[in-house]
């Protein structure tokens, strides 16, 4: 069976675990205190990161890398299109959610009032979180001009991208980070999404110390 | 002709522009001070980084997205190898040297020695170049442990992985903060990289206020 080290909150964690649901891929969850850097963890992976992928004999570390990994030995269903500019269009929204979203709103939302406390760092920075509540409006408003050309972000198909960025919005809508009264075409975009078979695992995570609200879990939010 | 929105220090732009010259693709380079956020700039690219590609009359952006478009519609030669678990383990490390690497070193030292002067953002965090200083160590001596069993980074074929690298620790090599005596293997290994056409751009590289040192653009070095 593969197994997959990762930890509930991670965003780079559920764009796999979203991945390999939509591909069938069985998978068994193992969460890993990442930060702690537990040798035998770090043995797995030097870059001392999750997800980090049991699959088969092999070991295999870096979210992007994963997922196209798994797009070349399963492509059905694909979460890549088939044209060079289309798959384009792909990878560099997933670049997006995972590198400048990641860094301008969940890594200053969720990495000061979540992964502080988890990790024993220290008190929230108010100005980083200031920081990421106004950057956050900017990145739904980016969203809704794609969905407003497209059915999903890079396209009219499903793709990675929308999983990168489903993956970064769901671990803020765990901590209520997430107005989705400010754009009815991004909260459309996110029902339909939360709604596959995938999203389940990811709709039952529960951090002890941080129960999600209610709507989470709720596909009629 | 192909145009390329870059900086010459870089290590993104300088990745696309070694990819490009492998694959023999002639490119127009405009120099983009991409951090005074010119709107014309941030017009081309949301994301308000360089590199940007004019490609044709598509405008492309994200480093990594843009070099796997470039294999995908120009793939001889080819820098991404034929099966999914040796592609899996070059895009690991291009992963590696474009976030890890670049996050831990890159930034530290070029960040704070010679971004901090040309964007006027102050003066030089002396515990981020001890930092940057002390991780270039423990990478020099990962690069080792591949090289030791592998011609080069990611197997036995030159592939982005080298060129990742590369970039990064051309753009160090800039500035003299590459150690080139802590490994012969990792020395000999950038000698072979340095002396491809494709480098000879980069050499020619020149930031005003910052002359390279005499080594660097020497392929005796």
């Amino acid at each position: 069976m593969n197994r997959l080290y990762h930890y509930p909150l991670s965003p780079f964690s559920r764009k796999v675990r979203l991945s390999m649901g939509e591909k069938k891929l069985e998978v068994e969850l193992v969460e890993e205190r990442y930060w702690e850097q537990d040798p035998e963890f770090l043995r797995r992976n030097p870059a001392g990161k999750v997800p980090v992928l049991k699959y088969g004999n092999r070991l295999l570390a870096d979210s992007t890398a994963i997922c196209e990994f798994l797009e070349e030995v399963q492509p059905s269903p694909a979460l890549l299109p088939r044209h060079a500019e289309d798959r384009y269009e792909v990878r560099r929204l997933v670049a997006w959610f995972d590198d400048k979203f990641h860094g301008e709103v969940t890594s200053k939302l969720m990495g000061e009032r979540v992964f502080r406390k988890v990790m024993g760092t220290g008190y929230p920075d108010s100005a980083n979180v200031k920081a990421g509540a106004r950057a956050i409006k900017e990145h739904l408003d980016y969203m809704e001009s794609l969905l407003d050309q497209r059915r999903w972000l890079a396209g009219n198909e499903m793709s990675l991208a929308d999983f990168a960025a489903a993956a970064q919005l769901s671990c803020l809508d765990y901590v209520s980070d997430v107005d989705w009264n400010r754009s009815s075409v991004v909260k459309d975009w996110y029902a339909k999404i939360k709604s596959r078979p995938a999203f389940r695992s990811i709709l039952a995570d529960q951090i002890p110390g941080f129960p999600p609200p209610s709507h989470y879990a709720d596909l009629d939010f």
